[in-house]
């Protein structure tokens, strides 16, 4: 079975959206990319940091979903990474109310022995340095590296960034953010300007409107779910690109046709995430549900055309 | 075959965009509409008003298509309708520098003898209360009504809108219109609401980010295809709509799942129109151009997953 290695933050995060409030829950990057992943029941390790205050139940929540988490160092005296943000009513923005680092200021990520001859390498938002760290740990080439970031280090770390995109397969950025990289507005031209910079694979997430994936002159889109209801966007892309990168996984076929598939299980992992605060939904979720909304996807994008 | 009847504008248009800036220039819906229908050959009429000042060769351009235009009424002492507006650098934001009603303000529309039998009838955006003169004038019931409007209409004429919007089968409409009628942020609620209001079919209007078709509990999206440049959005939420009529004319086929096609035949020749300024693309356009692009749609949105 392949193996798939995870690093990103495991936090708390306080959430505030039109629906309500909660206080400190669980959270982080590599929390929502590790819980999407587990439902490919691949071989996967998660990489990150915790300070003494992280309750044992939390790290049971990921270990139970079949999840390594030899690799979560926990920091006795030090205190977990905390973000704290309010949605707007459109749902789309949010304003950052408190980022708090703590442990993740001295973070140095330590790949379990185990997976360092892993095939997949998701390389969650975090400073690239430390996603560099990560690749240079693993003692040979993965057949996959996919990189998530964020605008955050493209303003305070760009030369950082720009050395570790140089070195990953796919990268996924949202639209706001491929435009501030590349100086583009138009999308296809921003994601032949990242296939410059390494990429052979860019996916561009654009929320409710869906995601692009581009290889060379190839381009495949994937609609967002229209739901009823979004009741909390927190983690949607993180478990956009862990069902992606889990089924990767999973099936261990990397190329452009089944990297499309893949695209559609992320988008469909993510319609769920967003329909509760926080992991709720995910940690909830049930392989007959998934398979349901894969099956909408398809109603949704389905059309005949005869070409004369 | 089918007949079509389209009312909307014929007028001039100056358009500004980050690319350069036009004269006045030919425009209106009724002639987008027209013209990405006659892509179809159906048989098809195009009922507005023009002033003395419209040149006989933009009447050329139309019935140069195969379109019927004795339903287009010239005022000769009068003066043509003429819009004016500046695209910011985003291209999907605009501001209007200039609306001039003209003969438009006492436009009574008149369907040609011949056309008062058409199966279908195409509603462009206008005020509501022409748009029902022409629906009060069709001798027997159309197989399908079409009806495009905008939110300046919800704004001073809303009784009169809604009471159009009851008699119609198709709604097309843009995401933020869909908002304001219905006061719900999600579209899949708005939708619900708007097939409340008469529509059993509500097409919903994403610019760059596609469109969706809904039908009961059913949904279809089509992408709008990723472009390199997008030189002059201008009429091409009318061109849509033409595509769409006119392929639902063609075909005599008023099912969900040809509708279906008909929306991504929409989206297509929709990608054509805002390559050039104004109506220049869609006069130029070939079937060959038209079948290539089918098949981008198809690449683009195609995909296998086997559900197990």
């Amino acid at each position: 079975m392949s193996k798939l290695v995870i690093v990103g933050t495991v936090a708390f995060d306080a959430i505030e959206t039109p629906f309500g409030k909660t206080d400190k829950i669980l959270g982080g990057a590599a929390t929502f990319i590790g819980l999407a992943a587990s439902q490919f029941n691949v071989d996967a390790a998660v990489v990150s940091v915790v300070g003494g205050d992280f309750p044992n139940e939390y790290l049971d929540l990921l270990s139970n979903k079949n999840l390594d988490i030899s690799g979560v160092e926990i920091v006795k005296e030090g205190k977990t990474f905390f973000w704290s943000g309010k949605y707007h009513n459109d749902m789309n923005t949010r304003d950052t109310l408190a980022t708090e680092l703590n442990v993740l200021a001295d973070f140095n990520p330590v790949v379990p022995e185990d997976y360092k001859n892993a095939e997949v390498v998701m390389l969650g938002n975090l400073h690239p340095l430390v996603q560099m760290s990560v690749l240079e740990q693993m003692n040979k080439k993965p057949k996959m590296v996919i990189l998530d970031t964020m605008n955050f280090w493209m303003d305070c770390a760009l030369d950082e960034l720009k050395a570790v995109i140089n070195k990953v397969d796919v990268i996924t950025i949202n639209d706001e953010e491929a435009r501030q990289l590349t100086g583009e507005y138009s999308l296809v031209v921003a994601a032949q300007k990242i296939h410059k910079m390494g990429p052979k694979y860019v996916v561009i997430k654009k929320g409710e409107h869906g995601a692009l994936l581009f290889h060379n002159e190839n381009v495949f889109f994937a609609p967002a779910l229209p739901l009823k209801e979004v009741f909390d966007p927190t983690g949607a892309g993180d478990t956009f690109a862990g069902g992606f990168a889990g089924y990767l996984t999973k099936t261990a076929d990397y190329s452009f046709e089944n990297m499309k598939t893949a695209v559609i299980y992320g988008s469909t992992l993510a319609s769920f995430c967003v329909e509760k605060f926080g992991t709720e939904r995910m940690l909830q979720l049930q392989d007959r549900e998934v398979y349901q909304r894969l099956n909408q996807f398809k109603q949704l994008t389905k059309f005949e055309i005869i070409l004369e």
